[in-house]
């Protein structure tokens, strides 16, 4: 792949304005860059840092023009971007160097768990279904529990149902009525979840990854990242792997996620793929030489990345709507934590409004001060 | 001292929208505050990230109301801000946390120095001169060669002027037909020239110091920053001394900097002042845990300071106009560099465009790399 190295004083564009947009804006502007973005709210997080925006739906392709006209590099900062504006902008050649392909595949759960087997990782069991009799064959097949969910669209636990009897298939199969492929999952009791986020490069395709996270949903949503994960280094070695076979099979260029379960103590199973900087790789900002912010505006810059390495422990924590008064309320407890606050104007309960890290030497004497404090789950 | 403690959400007015003001503001905005810069030039290199700028002289009280009405809290980035409307906002009570005595005392190389007598720091041996004759007195008690500078502006080397002989005393007394003072001092050859950059708080004045930093000059314009600085213990140790008696002496909040000279191997002469963030901590954003952008901007919302440590050493170096091409030409050998790029329009051969700054476990190791690679000048 051509490798377009573009200096400070060009302009980057970035489809979606929020908080993943807003922390890639404020590293693109230290570096001297430009940036525009496409969101269709005025203001969006991500506006209130680039300085400038074209306010208009995400397939509107009037809008994806003028981005492209007024850019010289298109990215994104979610996997729902308008495949049609995608491949539009990659057939323009050299504007958006990541491909329409990473899109493409994090699209669509069928895809994305083929991108996993030809990469010859391990996945869970599973089977597409299209009709309620494959659903219940599937069912048959996987056993209980298992979990539906919908190829497309869907995310923090949006569009997908546990089942755990027979009557479940029915509200499973209501799902099929508003879609046409439904992927079936066997339910694996997990010891950890953990991901890696990681950096490819254009030319040459070198990857730079950072350290692999262990991570605590609450009610589907992210609420705490350890890092380094509390995993043997053989896991880790074998989460690399699996990020470099996936990426190429792919074709990754910038920073990509990937989360995985492990299971039986001393495998990973790959549960998901994010084509962009990811919730669990925040706490890179402070904890990491460089952040998956940084790297990921180098990448398609077409700059050479810079070796990664991390100055300690880390423990990132989300900060939901209901989250804030308590949080801040604990300030002069909190003396070393870093806020990240997104400039969302609505705060709702579920809502990421912002995030805190704390760094050390020691990531698990951090997250234990922490639970001891209220501040977060343990797992 | 009040501490007025500002959350998320509020709004930070920034006097002066240069480099200083950008990096403040990229921090403010990632802690979720709104900013607005006052600045002359649209679409300043502040503006560029802040979103809202007053256009407006600096000493345009109009401007000054309309920048207090619409902020909880206002800064500076520079000293030579406006006195009349530093004290109109001191006296709306809680608006400008670092008050007005901190510009006041930088702002006049005589107030200065005695502050700098006051908190019974040593420095170079000086006189304060009205007139020609007393100019002249001044010179036969401290010798050649010895510096005149104007008490009040020139920075950068402008508005100074160095004897060497009797011959000079012609160019420096001519200084004296635009200003009603001068300031005699001394010539002293140093052995090194290094600062120390520290951050108060509002209530309690405790003071978070950054480590000591070694700094190299060309043309009287900062070119290249060690830190930590190559110095003994206790060198460090009286220059973050004289830092907390001159903080408590001026009555400092926020980032302050303080120039010093290392002289006959074991002492210390203060030099200058600066009331915020200085060129010299720009290494701070990726070499210590926090940024003294991040702490100043804790300091002025009433937030408890970072206990600050550094993950190791640093070289920064400015990119000046004349920097620019040479140094991305070597893009490809400078891997781990930081680029930070300011969103200056006009380059000019020796304006600061942006700098660089290169973290790893031995700041030495560094600066030999990057003198050999001709990226630096050595001392």
């Amino acid at each position: 792949m051509q490798n377009n190295r573009l200096l400070f004083g060009r302009t980057i564009g970035i489809i979606g304005g929020g908080q993943l947009g807003r922390m890639m804006t404020t590293v693109a502007k230290h570096m001297g860059y430009h940036v525009i973005v496409l969101d269709p709210t005025p203001n969006c997080p991500t506006a209130q840092v680039s300085g400038g925006q074209i306010v208009a739906a995400y397939d509107d392709m009037n809008a994806i023009k003028e981005l492209a006209e007024k850019c010289d590099v298109v990215t994104y900062e979610f996997e729902n971007v308008d495949l049609t504006a995608a491949e539009f902008l990659e057939a323009k050649g050299g504007i958006l160097p990541q491909g329409a392909n990473s899109l493409k595949v994090t699209q669509d759960r069928e895809l994305e768990k083929k991108a996993m087997v030809d990469s010859n990782q391990p996945v869970a069991e599973f089977a597409i279904v299209q009709t309620v009799q494959q659903l219940e064959k599937a069912v048959e097949k996987l056993g209980y529990p298992s979990v539906v969910k919908t190829c497309r669209g869907g995310y923090d636990g949006k569009g997908q149902v546990k089942l755990t009897n027979e009557r479940d298939i029915k509200e499973a199969s209501e799902m099929l009525s508003a879609t046409d492929r439904l992927i079936v999952e066997k339910w694996v009791p997990f010891d950890k979840e953990i991901s890696i986020v990681f950096t490819r490069s254009q030319a040459g395709g070198d990857i730079s990854y950072f350290p692999v996270a262990e991570n605590i949903h609450r009610d589907h949503i992210l609420h705490a990242t350890i890092a380094p994960a509390r995993v043997a280094g053989h896991i880790a070695e074998k989460a690399k792997k699996a990020a470099k076979a996936i990426a190429e099979t792919i074709g990754v260029v910038g920073t990509f996620a990937i989360e995985m379960f492990v299971v039986g103590g001393d495998e990973i199973l790959i549960n998901e793929l994010a084509p962009r900087p990811h919730n669990s790789g925040h706490y890179t900002i402070e904890a990491c030489n460089v952040s998956q912010f940084e790297q990921h505006i180098r990448a398609i810059c077409g700059l050479p990345l810079i070796p990664v390495y991390a100055h300690g422990g880390a423990v990132m924590f989300n900060l939901l709507g209901k989250d804030i008064e308590p949080f801040f309320r604990k300030m002069d407890e909190l003396t070393p934590a870093h806020v990240h606050m997104y400039g969302k104007e609505e705060n709702k309960p579920l809502r990421k409004m912002g995030h805190a890290t704390f760094i050390g030497d020691n990531a698990l004497t951090i997250y234990n001060d922490l639970v001891e404090k209220k501040l977060i789950e343990s797992n």
